[in-house]
């Protein structure tokens, strides 16, 4: 299928989006950063939120922005089509309210009206450009040195060269029918939402997911319970190896006598490889599944329907 | 079943919980807001931020607090027991750094080390407990009226008197043996979140959730596929009734050939009124599920035996 081979030209391009090194200044008397960003675009403010924690970060989802924004916010949008309605909505309540902006996009209304505009180049799904949208936040808040992108270019690669135990974990999914079940590792949590969302795009299924150890208060009892009892695939992301976060993947999995299908292991020592390499692992397992599927991984093609309908409505 | 019925004299306490009183002040000074907080207390810190953003406030759902803590910031330990380890760690962390601390508690170990302490009431389950912990937080910001308190009680109230649609949600859900997926409404995602808890901890089960317009960006492709198809429950609540949220909500059933088995609808006008009905209504639907069944709402042995596990390692 065509289809495949450009989306996974696409994956191929990650690397070399990790050196993508174009920074914006920080405003001096900035005393807090708020990122609004929806879908691909909105999951590289969750990772920067995880990565940077200099200045609160409070992430914008939807239209509306909290009242706190103002002359000592800056406010990042992140829409890689500078179209999204939501993000828009937002970018323009923060510009009335006098908060530094800064806009990362390739192109659309965005571009067009923001005053800082990191240009990211176009042409790509934007959960595609994932690193191009992530570095200039890093860079610019000197959140990650020279030797963590090399670091992360290499780990990358070899993803790319090798990525038989992804096809793996897509198999074993694909011959259960399995549910995925996505456990990150705090304070990575967009890492498992990441995963989640390629699911859902990529493979076009609905994942679950959840972080260790908030998942420990809550999803363990039902990994204890009997209701779909063998319809799960449980991944574990470990972004955050911390020995206590260690020792509770093995105690949760001992208490509810289960065993995760899979322990996906990060590559790199940085946190930006560890990151990277675990959100690339994802890109792979849900575009090998969407082939076994036999469905385009490519295709947003609904998504694209439901904004042409809430054209000017929402 | 004598557990049920003592899950549900909890459940029957949240009105009054309501009224709960008392307050802490507000240092002066503070520039930026953190609670830290696990499951069941955890969530009341999101469902704060998401009402009260007259200053940025910055969740922490582990062991390890964000750098930028320090004098400027407010700390606010939320664990209903007052020793729950994570909350713990981050509690003598933020301590170090000098930052003004709250404790909302009911003992335990934090009861005693922390300095200003807001007692809770003891005896529940900390997920049961959800009006205790959040209206010191409201209280205590000024973020709701002695009217919508009111309101608040009286919708509970009405819930409390007759909660027959919650029940019949819960027999759909066990008569097709169903997946609850959850969609919110931003900025109400922590309503999503505790309805997905509360099937987990009360029901025994895992499920999906996420919140428009977020999901319009990833679950939509999901919703449009084939993968399992007519096995998911989706429920909409509609906690933000705004108009371009009404239209995603009716679009993207179109657009995905899908129609939400439930639109649960919030009771009264205010925010606090809305919010507190729907967690209400979630409490009663995963009561009546865990009663059909025939798992015991109260028990979250695991929870507790992993807890011992951990003592002392993590």
């Amino acid at each position: 299928m065509q289809e495949n081979e450009k989306f996974l030209n696409e994956l191929l391009t990650l690397k070399d989006q990790i050196r993508f090194g174009t920074k914006f200044e920080i405003p001096e008397g900035v005393k807090n950063v708020v990122i609004a960003g929806m879908g691909g675009s909105g999951v590289v403010g969750r990772t920067f939120s995880e990565m940077y924690s200099g200045l609160p970060v409070v992430l914008v989802k939807s239209y509306e922005i909290p009242p706190f924004v103002g002359k000592e916010t800056l406010f990042i949008c992140i829409s890689y089509s500078g179209n999204t309605s939501e993000t828009l909505a937002a970018f323009r309540s923060a510009r009335n309210k006098g908060a530094h902006i800064v806009a990362i996009t390739s192109g659309g209304t965005l571009s067009e009206e923001a005053g800082v505009v990191i240009k990211v180049p176009k042409g790509l799904q934007p959960r595609s450009a994932f690193g191009y949208m992530l570095m200039p936040l890093l860079n610019s808040f000197n959140a990650v040195s020279k030797e963590e992108i090399e670091e992360a270019y290499r780990v990358l690669d070899e993803i790319d060269k090798d990525n038989s135990s992804e096809e793996n974990i897509a198999k074993e999914i694909y011959k259960g029918k399995f549910m995925p079940v996505i456990y990150g590792t705090s304070p990575y949590d967009s890492v498992a939402y990441r995963w989640s969302t390629q699911f859902n795009e990529n493979s076009k299924l609905l994942a679950i997911w959840s972080n260790f150890p908030e998942l420990d208060h809550n999803n363990t009892m039902a990994l204890c319970g009997q209701y779909r009892k063998g319809e799960f695939y449980h991944i574990c992301l470990l972004a955050n190896e911390d020995p206590r976060i260690m020792k509770r993947i093995e105690a949760t999995q001992e208490v509810a006598k289960i065993k995760f299908k899979s322990i996906v292991e990060p590559k790199g020592a940085s946190r930006l490889a560890k990151v990277v390499s675990l959100v690339h692992m994802g890109d792979y397992v849900t575009y090998y599944l969407a082939k076994l599927l036999a469905v385009d991984p490519l295709d947003v093609s609904a998504i694209e329907e439901l904004k042409g309908r809430l054209k000017g409505v929402a």
